[in-house]
Parts: C-alpha cells; structure tokens; sequence
C-alpha cells in the first residue's frame, strides 16, 4: 500500500510516519520508484504497536526505539530478549522515593527464598517492592506485608498464563510484540479485575449478597 | 506536640501544614492558648497519608479531600464506605481511549457470568477493561482474552488477602486507612512481583534453570 492508505488505516498523520521512519521506529517502505515507496502489512502492525507504546503505554520515544532495536534484534536468543523487553516496557512504577528499609529488604528476600525465586540483593524489582513495603512501614502498615504470599502465588498464576499466551504466538517476532503488549495491558487487565474482585469479596465478608444491589 | 515538632517528625514545612489545616484535609490542633496548637499522634498518622497519597499515590488534592471526608464520614456502614474509597484512590487507569468493542463488551460479560460476579453494563472497571481489550485486538492480540481465567483467579486471591488484612485491623479509621494504603500500594507490589514470576517463569519454560545465572 501506499503511504497515505498506511495513514488512512491506521489513523496516523502522513509526516508523523515519515518522522518514524527517519527516527528509525518504523523500517522504510519498499521503493517502487525513486519517489515511490510502497508499506506492507508489517508497517500498519509496526505503526499501531507504536501508537500504542506512545499511548497505552505512556512510553518515551527514545524508550520505544529501544525496544524495538530489541524486538528486532535477531542475533540474541528469544528467550535473553524477552527479559529486555519486559523490564523495559514495564519499569517498576516508583511507591516511595529513597532507600527501602533493612526490614523491607529482608522481607523480599525471605520472600523469594520461600518461592524458590532468584532475587538477589539490587534486583530492580526487588528493589521496588522494598521500596513499595518501606512505604507501607512509613504509613504505620508494615503488617501489609502479611499478604505477599497471597500476591506473590497470585502473580505466579499470572505469569503462567503470560507465558502460555505468548509460546502460543509461535514466531518470534510475534512472541516478543506479545511480550511488549502482555506487559502493557496485563497491569491494566490486573488492575480492573482486582478491583471488581475486591468488591465482590467485601461484599461476602460483610455479609453483603453478592448480588448486592439486586436486594 | 507543636507544630515545629510535628513539621521535624514528618518532613512537612510549617506553612504546608497550615495549608493542609486551612483546606480542612488536617484536623486543626487542639488550642492550649489562643496563640498556641498542639498536635497528636492522628495528626502525625493523617499527615503521613495526604503526603503519601500525593506522592506514591498521585492523587490530587481535590481527591485526597474526597477521600478523607469518607474516611472520615461516621453516619455510614463501614462496607459502603470501603467500595468508596477503593474506587476513588484506584480509579481504573485509561487503557485504550474511546468505545470498547461489542467483542470486547462480551468477553467482559461472560467472564461474569464464569465467575459469578455481579459486573452490570456500564460498570466503570468492567469497562475499563473491556477498552484494554478493545486495544488488544487493535493490536491483532484478540486472544490476550485467552489469559482473563487465570488473571481473574490471580485477582481473587489478592483480593481475599486484602480483605483478611483490613478485617484484621479492627478500628473503623484503620480499617478505611487500610483499604487506601492497600489500593495505593497493592498495584506496585503486584506489579514488582508479577515481573519477577514471568522472568522465573520464562526462564523454566524456555529450558533455562531456575537459577540460571549461576549456570
């Protein structure tokens, strides 16, 4: 197709998607003719992950570029990238500036000892999660921790269902384009469904019916 | 305590104090002459929150007041007032903007009906989730869905650990104080922890050891 079908289907401005391209976001089309280039169905996928990342994903540019460059990088094992790729699209949010405490810390690591999981000291999110218990500790709540167990099996369960998805994709590109959108969207599929849950929990230990609003 | 010494305890100036008391967020102290305040250990606790709700929670202070004068509302079941305070601190972050598709719509509907969760349409999280998965397909990643099952178990057992740890804090302000930290926190902890089970994960599915950097 040419380039104004690509805008027309993908609701980007023309020059927008020449300045990926010359931002390297986007391959060039093929040329046709010295003036000419023609764009396949690989660019509008390209181009709607990009909108997306921008968007969804509340990424930089430059951070965007990155992981791509790794999306694109075939020279690595799949397996080396999808790590890439998961701590870039989905750094740590911050929840409490500063050094987490002793306490925290110790807290993840014996965390990670009773999962069986491979946290060692400076791991980032380890590190966040510190952090995130350090902020609770602050708040008078470091009795929040008692639940990590309960979230640590629960994120397990989630990461199984991840990676089922994404081995399912089969080639690797569209493994690691899944890589990218599982961990944009996961945490606002999460987010949402841990809220109605909530909900529905309140509303059986406070001897609400379930169908509360039906009474 | 003075308000010198509550300004040392939690790294608030002075003025910002004031401020906080003048917008009705703080409790003013208690007046010991008609020049002189002296503040408790409240103070100190509710002055810790507004901050973290500014900070980790980035919450504005229009919304930090809604949410006290709930927390703070005496008149009403202390379950009404929970549903209240967990939608306002943890507003569903925008996932896609615009209408969510009929596909998306139906997917949502169903997985209610599996769970046996009450999520009439229209519900916001329930169409907060439906965009995330209108955004999905936009990407070609429609079968992302595939994951809602596991995801919506995952959710469940956050959520009845939730509940076990502000049903434990006992007092009605503990608990609401609770059901805020929990919001604002439980995302981050989630989502550290959600990292780090897929690199686990990924690293059994994909052959490498549990350990695998010590190979």
């Amino acid at each position: 197709m040419r380039i104004g079908e690509l805008s027309r289907r993908t609701g980007v401005p023309v020059p927008t998607i020449k300045f990926y391209v010359r931002e390297g976001l986007l391959p060039a089309g093929e040329l046709t003719s010295p003036n000419q280039a023609t764009y396949g169905d690989g660019h509008e996928r390209r181009l709607r992950l990009i909108r997306s990342m921008l968007g969804v994903g509340g990424l930089s540019l430059a951070r965007i570029a990155e992981i791509l460059a790794v999306v694109d990088d075939t020279s690595q094992p799949v397996f080396e990238l999808m790590g890439e790729v998961a701590g870039t699209v989905a750094a740590p949010r911050p929840a409490g500036s500063g050094e987490p405490s002793a306490r925290a810390r110790a807290e993840v690591a014996a965390l990670g000892e009773r999962r069986g999981w491979h946290v060692p000291a400076g791991h980032p999110d380890g590190e966040a999660l510190a952090r995130t218990l350090t902020e609770a500790e602050r708040l008078g709540h470091e009795g929040f921790a008692v639940t990590l167990d309960a979230y640590a099996q629960a994120a397990e369960r989630v990461a199984e269902a991840d990676l089922s998805y994404v081995r399912g994709l089969g080639a690797r590109d569209d493994v690691l384009e899944g890589v990218v959108i599982g961990m944009m969207l996961g945490d606002a599929v999460f987010g949402s469904l841990r809220r109605i849950a909530q909900a529905e929990e309140a509303g059986r230990v406070y001897g609400r019916g379930r169908r509360g609003d039906e009474e």
